[in-house]
């Protein structure tokens, strides 16, 4: 979603340029708001089905009764199922669970994998999948060339097809937009990689964790954190996925 | 700041690779922790400072008596002057001052400027000190190089020298730092401009009102509420500084 907005050129002439737009939500549960995303107005029941779900606040989308958009005042209203269980306070314990005696990369990813339990036996991917994987998320991204200012997320089967893309400002959000989408379909997220048209940060390995999508790949690099946490995690991480170049970190690839 | 882990490549060798430094560090205001950012270590000291001032929990560095820097816990501990005045509340109100009426754009500007003044009578700079400042940059640029995973943030004078930069894994990291850094040093912040190696945010831009920086310049895209910022906020905008191309969203230049 993109917007024109009147720019001067170097020359000094004056012109339309489109940015990408961004806007805050708000996300209330059952009454009680749980955050601000500051993110691109679009495919908003996604984002918040899937940041419920990566953050760790829902289990799963079952607990989700409805998702009440009112676009206008950039607000979403969660209702919960009568025998759902969540817990208000999982984003301040994200945060502050290992404070009591320091906090270190270590206990960051202690205090994660306490809410989401390490994948086992999780799926590998031949190679040949991931290659070709760059080459299609550029192809199907749709703003990125007009406005350069959106992260793209993609998620692919073991193939290399491609099954859905995500743009956002926000790079979280739009694995977070991903990950809604993938759940509202239905279609099996632990038989998928994730790739990331920019960097991979720890909290990118927390998100797709909470999803349980076994492999991460990234256009460009990844932190420390998002390696340890990846060793940690059974996941697989795939940093400067440039064919027919990458990095593999953490995990493993088939070879066919 | 980086660090050697071990990598396979596409041909299956195995390598020691460059990753840039994630660590979570907590900061705690006279004993009452206010967030935890992950970032990349090193200038500890000049991240809490800035991210203290741009978020307008403090209205000025003169507030701080003393910052004790627990590097192996990662723990900011921040103590007040005496006399000094704080909101602890300022964090939670950035989030949900506007959330009574619904929320937008408009409403997200109208809380942060309620909580900074718009600059008047900001400083103007020559369109050459910034067509120079993006080789400056990338020339002093430690590690982005080796590891691929930094943002870099840099204040530059009118006549295009470069003051100082600071790289971190989040961008928003690596303004506080330089923020940090000019308010410790003393330099004339009024009198500078910001250069970002990546986008423009509406984050981004309100740091750099909190620190009173007249001009915001980026390598790359602004949002949109990065540009309605910019206007409502007396700062200049430059986006896609590109020379000898750039796009000026907002404020003026001089011709020389």
């Amino acid at each position: 979603m993109d917007r024109l907005v009147p720019a001067r050129a170097a020359d000094g002439s004056l012109k339309d340029e489109r940015v990408a737009v961004e806007e805050p939500l708000q996300i209330t549960l059952d009454g009680c708001p749980v955050a601000v995303v500051m993110r691109t107005p679009g495919h908003d029941d996604d984002l918040v089905r899937g940041f419920l779900v990566t953050e760790g606040i829902l289990k799963s989308t079952a607990a989700i009764r409805r998702i009440d958009l009112d676009s206008k005042d950039n607000h979403a209203l969660v209702f919960l199922a009568d025998d759902a269980e969540f817990d208000p306070a999982r984003l301040q314990r994200n945060l502050y669970s290992a404070s009591s005696c320091g906090i270190c990369g270590k206990a960051s990813i202690d205090a994660i994998l306490a809410g989401f339990a390490p994948l086992e036996n999780a799926r590998r991917f031949p190679a040949a999948a991931l290659l070709g994987a760059p080459e299609r998320l550029r192809a199907a991204q749709e703003t990125f060339d007009t406005t350069g200012g959106l992260h793209a997320a993609a998620l692919f089967d073991a193939d290399g097809e491609m099954l859905a893309l995500r743009e956002d400002v926000g790079r979280h959000n739009a694995v977070d937009k991903l990950v809604g989408h993938a759940l509202a379909t239905g279609f099996a997220v632990e038989d998928t990689f994730l790739l990331v048209s920019g960097r991979v940060s720890f909290e990118i390995m927390q998100k797709a964790l909470g999803a349980r999508i076994p492999l991460v790949a990234a256009i460009s690099a990844p932190s420390s954190l998002a390696v340890e946490f990846a060793v940690r995690s059974g996941q697989t991480l795939v940093g400067f996925l440039r064919p027919p170049r990458f990095n593999l970190y953490a995990g493993g690839l088939d070879r066919c």
